[in-house]
């Protein structure tokens, strides 16, 4: 992130931080469950939504999402597309979410429909870790193509982060990735983080993230 | 980027800017030629700097790099390992390299045996692109498994850049990615981009890439 003014920026995380809580207050109650959906570019967070809807579903449980870009509505048309409550927040040129934004957001879902909410942060491993946003949980997805050093290059990630998700395991052979490396650095980071390994075109891995994440 | 306080930001982006023009200065005064590499987390900035250095050799052009991360010396380890001059610049919790850290990387390097240096920035595709380095192009690299939305999602990307690159071309087919959506959304945010495409495994398309750079 930008430091810019010691003092300034202190408030600045303070106000976020109050605005978070009061997003949590309000999820509870409703009756909502919201988790945040964080990790690098193109990992494959609007995939997870796509495959973890059914998956709730089947379980009995309704979904909603909150779509989070700099700008478009290419997620947010994906999400729609799953027939589930959904709001496009675009940040403009802001690269993460902020608390202000997603209670904006909450502000346009039917809360009571729905059970478990997710939150897709900017595609982006710095800028969001210092933003809470009223999740319970903040999931963490990296993918084999972004290279096996991808984890140890953003430690503050994974130190914020209860689930770590290392996806696109078909294509690791492709890049030359170890992801073994890659789960070890998350465990360095974050002995406590519970990790998975998915393909998110086949769905593989998918059921067992979801138990965790409901857990 | 934090828009914490519109006068602050503004004083901020001005010291850049002078320091920025600065570096350009110093660089040119040594007959070094510098480029700025940007894009998404993964997409290929330093597997483009190994296939260039020996390309640049041939030429009889020495090269040299800055590895910007926010941790770690993983980039700068690859880089070292082609017996060029580089220098490792983290960025703690910053998601970008300033024109100050550029600086202060560029007084450790030898700019009299260096022709052409690279400066690898953080991958991040929002935050970079309002701090000017110095450089003389900035080439943006984005790869097909980000998904073929990732240019839409990030037009000051592509505003400020002059070569566009879409690498990991031989991936595409099994993320299904769209190269030519891609391509046309670098077109409609930036006529005058220059656009290849590359797999940086094999080198395919980096020597027109590196005609395009030096021209
Ligand atoms: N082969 C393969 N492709 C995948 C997998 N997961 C996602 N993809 C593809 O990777 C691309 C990016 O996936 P997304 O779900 O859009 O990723 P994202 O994290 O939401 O991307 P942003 O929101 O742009 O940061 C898409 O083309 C997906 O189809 C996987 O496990 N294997
Ligand atoms: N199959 C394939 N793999 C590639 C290609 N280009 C890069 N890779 C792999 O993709 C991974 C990431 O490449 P890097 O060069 O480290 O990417 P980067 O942009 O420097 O990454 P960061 O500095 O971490 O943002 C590595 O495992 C590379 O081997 C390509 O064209 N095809
Ligand atoms: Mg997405
Ligand atoms: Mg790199
Ligand atoms: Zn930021
Ligand atoms: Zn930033």
């Amino acid at each position: 992130m930008h430091h810019i003014d010691v003092r300034i920026e202190k408030d600045v995380y303070a106000a976020n931080d109050r605005l978070a809580a009061a997003n949590a207050a309000h999820l509870k109650e409703h009756g909502v469950r919201a988790f945040d959906l964080l990790g690098a570019i193109g990992s494959g967070k609007t995939a997870l939504i796509e495959q973890l809807v059914p998956l709730l579903a089947a379980r009995g449980l309704a979904a909603g999402a909150i779509a989070g870009d700099v700008y478009g509505d290419d997620d947010f048309k994906r999400i729609v597309a799953l027939g589930i409550p959904a709001v496009n927040a675009n940040t403009g040129t802001e690269c993460h979410l902020d608390a202000h934004l997603v209670e904006h957001a909450i502000d346009h879902l039917p809360l009571d429909k729905i059970d478990v909410l997710f939150i897709e942060n900017v595609g982006n491993m710095v800028c969001p870790t210092d933003f809470a946003l009223g999740a319970e949980k903040r999931i963490v997805i990296v993918s084999s193509t972004e290279g096996d050093d991808v984890v140890n290059k953003h430690p503050m990630m994974f130190r914020g982060g209860s689930i770590g998700v290392i996806n696109k395991t078909d294509l690791a052979p492709l890049v030359g990735c170890n992801m073994d490396r890659m789960e070890a650095d998350m465990r360095r980071y974050n002995p406590e983080m519970k990790i998975f390994r998915t393909n998110m075109k086949t769905g593989e891995g998918v059921a067992a993230l979801l138990d965790a994440i409901l857990e």
